[in-house]
């Protein structure tokens, strides 16, 4: 049995990266009419996390929002004022945190609206397997959304393979990562599917204000191994590309021997690992320059403690 | 009956749009090694169009370089030094006519690689409805490359709806504009049809200068008719996103009464046109910026003349 604080504030991030467009126009809608994400026991704040990237339509101006509190941890929780020199997220990530984060109005939850060119469906990116408050919100999401949502779980215990997580400001948050969309294109059907989950996670909240008893449950999630990167020259320059067998299969089995790459010229580059992996973010457009060509994940399965507000 | 001359030089541009991946690796790999677009009867240069946003994964720097001709005619033909303050893509356009262009070398056909967001499959661009040769060039892509091509004729009366075209600095040029790829993004099953269309062009060119007839036909074409715009507001965003029932549904009719676009909050808006149009280019990235959800084609079967090489 697990007793969480009752939530009062919520923020819902669209635009981390500026050219992920289900999120932004979301986000922008309920900046002009906050009703639909409304609910009687707490407040929501939309708001747009990147908004220069947004007004250029790229993922960001000069480094990832996303990956910037994996750089400058410290930085990013303790200074007031970064020097006017440093780029343009920083500034962005200090005042993000001034407003949302621990030294601000201290929000409980953050809801961080993402997409990706791989096709990953409706992800819940999740970075504990021990919050019970951000377990059962997945729960809730894979049992009542309506829709098929595998969970990414970025909890790893190597340093250097710790993902980056806007979220993090806050007690819990999960990210929603909905694909395939290109960059700088808007699908509706991915915006009516990111429209639903966030009215999902805030119905879940509400119940859980209102004192709702969430029970004992298993979650099936895909825990995040390692990188694995594109066959490259020594320009750096890709030699090989996602294997047409594995496009499009993130989460499923990839095991000894299945296809993985296709070179320029032709030839089949199969995997060689020892065991079957589960592949996440399969040929992901902003990934080129990171060097990842897709996440390698294993599937578990969580214990999610019973969860009550506390009294 | 139609006599052309003889091609001597074939000109292969990829990255056009540095974001536009398999047309940009497969050049690369042409570079390397030109054997596998070499024919008996001329010579094929590749060609990285635009080399620095190739570099920087972006559509161009500056201006788009393919509508650059579009807006500087004369300049792009006339002009041997454009000033130093000029956007990249001129000095690239000047470039590249100097190499290419009527000023140069003189190629004989380009053959210009390009992708879409937009689910336009195979798609050939051709500019004219009365340049025999490449009429019979797309032809014979339809008929013998054992891929669906449909293709789109920018050709249109009014000066406004002229649409740009890289291949216009040649005597005869075909645009191959395949989809749906993401921007950023290479997917080996676009790579490969790119490829088969390439050599497919190139077959059909050998036996052309070799002699070979080719007999009167008939080619369906999709004409531009105009475009149609996102509903936006006043600050110019969009309001209203591409509907279900019109995303991925390039080519196929819209009928007066149809859903066309989905509003930000769920309403249907419906094509309210008196005939039935062939939408392309539904939804492509780079598009927003231009104020294009989508163009408008109608249907059309043209005459196309018998070929042959002139004696």
């Amino acid at each position: 049995m697990s007793a969480a604080q009752v939530v009062r504030r919520v923020a819902v991030f669209g635009g981390t990266h500026g050219n992920e467009m289900s999120g932004v126009y979301l986000v922008k809608r309920w900046l002009q009419n906050q009703e639909a994400i409304s609910r009687p026991s707490f407040q929501t704040v939309p708001c747009i996390a990147n908004p220069r990237a947004v007004e250029r339509c790229r993922r960001y101006i000069d480094v990832d929002l996303k990956m910037l509190k994996m750089l400058i941890d410290d930085l990013f929780y303790s200074m007031e004022a970064p020097p006017s020199t440093a780029p343009y997220e920083v500034h962005r990530a200090v005042e993000l945190n001034k407003k949302f984060g621990a030294k601000g109005e201290s929000f409980d939850v953050i809801i961080d609206l993402h997409n990706t060119t791989s096709n990953m469906g409706n992800c819940l990116i999740i970075g504990s397997s021990t919050d019970s408050f951000t377990l059962q919100m997945a729960k809730y999401l894979v049992q009542w959304s309506g829709l098929v949502c595998p969970v990414f779980l970025t909890e790893n215990p190597a340093p250097h393979l710790k993902m980056a997580d806007t979220t993090s400001m806050s007690a819990h948050g999960i990210g929603l990562e909905l694909g395939a969309q290109p960059q700088g294109v808007l699908l509706a059907d991915v915006y009516l599917r990111h429209e639903r989950l966030v009215h999902t996670c805030l119905d879940f909240i509400h119940k859980f204000n209102q004192g709702e008893i969430f029970p004992p449950a298993t979650l099936e999630v895909y825990r995040i191994l390692h990188v694995v990167d594109y066959p490259r020259n020594k320009d750096n320059e890709l030699t090989a590309m996602i294997h047409p067998e594995l496009q499009d299969k993130d989460w499923h089995p990839l095991k000894p021997g299945d296809p993985m790459f296709l070179s320029m010229d032709g030839k089949t580059i199969k995997y060689e690992g020892e065991s079957t992996i589960y592949p996440a973010f399969v040929n992901e457009a902003a990934y080129y320059e990171k060097g990842i060509a897709f996440w390698a994940t294993q599937k578990e399965t969580l214990n999610v403690q019973e969860l009550q507000v506390k009294a």
